[in-house]
């Protein structure tokens, strides 16, 4: 790329993306310094005006940091989390072996909604007693990661509430269910603008982009026994697909 | 959540966020009409202006939309095309039958690179003959969905680019290297802000999102056989897992 200075788009603003391209094809390094204004000026013969703001812009999207006194830095990129071998099952709430160290937020009994219904494949009109809601965040270096969200039918598991209110262990709760537990799963993942309550969950600007992996699991006779709704924070979390 | 008009947060942004709140709640559903700005006005006891800027920024974020002449909608998201049962082979290229219908766009020898290299593991100072890069766009309906690359080590595949000029067949190509085709793979799975030159690819603003799966396929010895480099729209597209 190179500056054309009978073009309709200003100089800075060119320069800006020649700097951008720089970064991204690695000329200027994550977390390396990158030429003075001084420097670009004499490279490029530009003013000092120009090359202030192209370097401005760059430093408010995050791509650029200016360490006072040091110069202007690239802005090196935090080494994701890689969450291993993920699968749908990885964050089942069914498939657990206890769930003491989870950091539980909440088990909650939810009356039926659309959006988890779709997940049941109920035929038209039937009515149910509602879900099993438990919550917890993913949390690595006291820092939050993500949020799940496991929706567990009530028909299935009628005492679920109660028995983790009262300590049960997951063993006990399993126990003469195994027909009902998830063998398989089927879970979407995308990446969407967050809603405000997920913004705040996951510390994030409203309408950040995350990262959400949802939808049903299996039990062996094909029915839906689980849904999972999970959101991680893009900047933070990479999940490893094998 | 309620209007405060004691709250230091001016009334048109508190507006804002309840009508956020009611569509993400699915209170006003996707592609219905919300109520007009003199509705908002009687329920909630509020001035023109502050209704019009409330609406006004939410068609600003893409969350409303004016239907001139008919009233103000709750933007309708698209249906994103869901790319079934994802495997880190999916789009192997190595792993396909053919790639007449592939619509690819070039076959090139590339120089190694750091970014590419580290997915090989080789030792230090090893000097390798380079990659093949076949690269392909994912299209459905006529619409940029993706993007695909993949590298190939001329070492264990040192005639593909000839043998694709010359249209020479799949099947003849994996003739006798069976052993190096791929078996398994590990893809991380991001979201990040798209380059410049992945935006202009993909159709969209710079340094909008997009969803990447990147990383090494392995042969049956267990070696790289090729590095896969996929970006995806997710405004377009979901990931299926099972």
């Amino acid at each position: 790329m190179k500056l054309d200075r009978h073009s309709s788009i200003p100089l800075y603003a060119q320069l800006r993306e020649l700097i951008l391209e720089r970064v991204q094809e690695g000329t200027y390094a994550p977390g390396s310094k990158i030429p003075s204004e001084m420097e670009f000026c004499q490279e490029l013969d530009l003013s000092r005006p120009t090359v202030r703001q192209a370097v401005a812009e760059l430093v408010a999207d995050g791509v650029l940091e200016i360490h006072k006194g040091k110069g202007t830095f690239v802005t090196e990129e935090v080494e994701k989390i890689v969450i291993p071998h993920f699968t749908a099952l990885s964050f089942s709430f069914l498939n657990m072996n206890s769930y003491e160290n989870l950091g539980l937020k909440s088990i909650k009994l939810l009356e039926p909604d659309r959006e988890t219904d779709k997940y049941f494949q109920f035929p038209e009109g039937h009515s149910h007693p509602g879900y099993w809601l438990a919550e917890w965040p993913l949390i690595y270096d006291d820092q939050v990661m993500g949020n799940c969200q496991s929706y567990i039918p009530v028909q299935i598991f009628p005492d679920l509430g109660q028995s983790i209110a009262s300590g049960k262990r997951m063993v006990d709760i399993k126990s003469n269910k195994y027909a009902y537990l998830p063998q398989k799963g089927s879970l979407s993942i995308s990446a969407r603008p967050a809603r405000n309550k997920e913004a705040a969950l996951l510390e994030v600007p409203r309408r950040s982009y995350i990262l959400v992996a949802e939808g049903p699991l299996f039990a062996r006779s094909g029915h839906v026994c689980e849904v999972l709704r999970i959101i991680l924070r893009p900047d933070l979390i990479a999940l490893e697909l094998n």
